[in-house]
């Protein structure tokens, strides 16, 4: 696949959507090659309906098999409709979530277990992984705070797990960050919010060289 | 697993429906243990709501492998609510259609590999395969003409494909016929409907001695 695609993952609360925020309009330096900012499901009608059925809050008796399921599905059609496309136009994508986030919740959080759910995900992108993960970590309490501030009563069905269940989610983020080192990179998401995007700006331009160093000038 | 798990499987047109339909009744002669006919999605709300995504004509962009996907979620849902409590509960269960359903459909007639399907499923059902698979086998032409006289104008998304994916079809209900031999047996659709419910009786008696001989005295 031409393009390069790049994901952003962590715990609850570790700020990745603020870093995309802050970090993509410096991207539109680059003239040369078009970004696409993502986030599944968005995009495709059949992704969307899948997710409605994944949020539900009445849908009490899903099972955690079943719910990697769906998520794997939910990628494989977003990544039909719209990764694939963007990648084989050459585009630069950043997805906020791809597959780590199905090992860390479903693999580890729900203890379906990792290397199964990997496997599954694996069979949903045809093999295709990230070129680089930004990996926003902090610990747990730090991001369920921050969550709890702004989502107030409007939690989802995903929104209801326990503190194990997320010690369990970053637990296993590390685990792939320590097992796949040249692709994900781990930052410290307990830094200021320009700090993090510092940081993830040196590791863009230390991995696509080329490409990032005019924009961030 | 306490319990036993019995499925039908075949073509299209082969006459599952209406061979359960004959030979059930007779099994209700049997007392001591309950016998459950089921058939995916039912009992399930959530398989019944996947199922809604996967017959909806409109979405077009469905992705063969997010349709393998959605069908191994529903299948592991129907497992979790309908299946696993049965057998749990030492009752006998009739599904019409299964796993080898989906590596036919998905894996042959959608060319999304045999194996990678067959995989996917273990997941779903957790390892979990039927005791007997009855396979009703028959030229792929005779089921197709047996379907239109009773469909008409009535078809959903999944009834859209061409002859060659029902010649793959067929093709791989024989294939993993003859790779579990002591799971599947072959029986000849196109003998008339009392044949193939004696023949289908002869096996469940050969596999089954203990259980169904009184039955079909």
């Amino acid at each position: 696949m031409p393009g390069i695609f790049i994901t952003l993952e962590g715990p609850d609360g570790m700020g990745k959507t603020s870093v995309l925020k802050a970090l993509l309009p410096k991207l539109t330096h680059i003239s040369q090659r078009p970004i696409l900012e993502t986030r599944e499901p968005g995009g495709s009608k059949i992704a969307e309906e899948i997710r409605h059925i994944l949020l539900d809050v009445n849908n009490t008796q899903m099972d955690d098999r079943t719910e990697a399921l769906l998520f794997a599905a939910a990628r494989r059609q977003h990544m039909a409709e719209v990764v694939e496309p963007a990648l084989a136009a050459d585009q630069i994508v950043f997805s906020d979530r791809f597959v780590d986030s199905s090992v860390a919740y479903q693999g580890a959080g729900h203890e379906v277990g990792e290397q199964a759910v990997y496997n599954l995900n694996l069979f949903a992108t045809k093999g295709l992984l990230p070129d680089l993960t930004l990996l926003l970590d902090g610990p747990v309490e730090v991001g369920l705070q921050r969550i709890q501030k702004y989502r107030q009563n409007q939690n989802d069905r995903l929104d209801q797990e326990t503190l194990a269940f997320h010690e369990r989610v970053r637990a296993s983020y590390l685990r792939l960050a320590a097992k796949y080192p040249q692709r994900i990179v781990v930052i410290d998401a307990t830094q200021t919010l320009s700090d993090v995007v510092s940081a993830c700006q040196s590791q863009l331009i230390q991995h696509f060289p080329e490409l990032f160093k005019e924009a961030f000038k």
